[in-house]
């Protein structure tokens, strides 16, 4: 059965593989399945037919016959546990890959979004600037954790998991800050990570999508 | 095997069960497990060997044997993979409770969180009443699908399970901030998750430790 996932139709990153299907797509890559993919206009993320596959109206989901799941982490994680490639066979082993997986998702990632939405949402207020460093900190404060968990070791645990695969592409979400440059050893597993063949296939599908749409305008 | 868990030795909610141990003591008592609890000092929370078993110097942290586990979601799906009680048996069933999850964790907690860093870091600088509002708005934009896709149901998806306790948990981070008030429903879903057993042996284990620390001094 071939699972299908949603992406933007038009990506808001121009296809730099920041976009959250991104993580579904390589995780599908580095187990070998195949999938289809229905883009969605952001004019139809809100809508009721979408809403009833994702209630925070958002991409990606995942349907797989009767099952229609959400939230990357899921995905990621219902895949590592129905086909071999992203998680240890051994039983501490994989609870420590899953224990990287909720790390990523809601230890690292939050501040990284936080120092993001600003950006956004406040970037004409008066207090942009003065407050753009207190975020960053919050980010650093983070950095310094993961990069003396990391040391000099290829992956957080092991082999590389669907741990690493989510705290790469929540570190990617940096591209850009300068901040990933100020932890040579984190920007090392960042590139160890985009330089993975399934992370390549998966990045290339999505760049394919942003190039082929914006060919016919 | 009994497991240990951390948990603060001074509850900064003063036993309001806002701690994250909480969550961990829920789904202990969820499932009828025993455990042991360690006290931390603060002072102990960023020294290397609280470090080893938390790379991010928090709490709770999960020993069971050989293994050693932190994130609660990753404790909690730990918990519920090796005991019956809060996941379905049903393979479908079974991946959209852990997407409630996941969706706790990395939709809803963060802008709740988010809303009341300021409180910690900024509520003396002159930007934080106005940025308030906007915070506020980013939850409820969360809590308005939350609740929209709850409706009248008693849980998220079926049977109560992981996913409801983690959200349950999440929602409570409210308390206080008048928004879970707004929602009928959610206020109901909160109320209906704290009138559990377990959930009020677990809020009565956590407030003896402040009380019980609290009388020594």
């Amino acid at each position: 059965m071939i699972p299908t996932i949603t992406a933007f139709e038009r990506s808001p990153d121009r296809g730099q593989g920041l976009a959250r299907d991104m993580r579904v797509r390589w995780a599908l890559e580095e187990v070998g399945l195949l999938y289809d993919v229905r883009l969605l206009p952001f004019s139809q993320m809100k809508e009721p037919a979408h809403r009833a596959l994702h209630p925070f109206g958002q991409i990606p989901t995942y349907e797989e016959g009767d099952l229609i799941l959400f939230e990357t982490g899921s995905i990621v994680l219902h895949i590592a546990e129905n086909h071999a490639g992203l998680l240890p066979a051994d039983r501490n082993a994989r609870a420590r890959a899953i224990t990287w997986m909720f790390a990523a998702l809601n230890t690292v990632e939050p501040p990284i979004v936080e120092r993001e939405m600003p950006g956004y949402l406040e970037r004409n207020k008066p207090w942009y600037e003065e407050r753009l460093p207190i975020l960053t900190d919050r980010v650093r404060h983070r950095l310094d954790d993961l990069a003396g968990r990391l040391g000099d070791a290829d992956w957080l645990d092991g082999a590389f998991s669907a741990g690493d695969l989510l705290m790469v592409t929540v570190l990617r979400r940096l591209d850009g800050s300068g901040l990933l440059e100020e932890y040579p050893n984190l920007s090392a597993y960042v590139a160890r990570g985009e330089a993975r063949p399934a992370y390549e296939r998966a990045f290339a599908d999505q760049l394919a999508v942003f190039t082929t749409a914006s060919a016919g305008r």
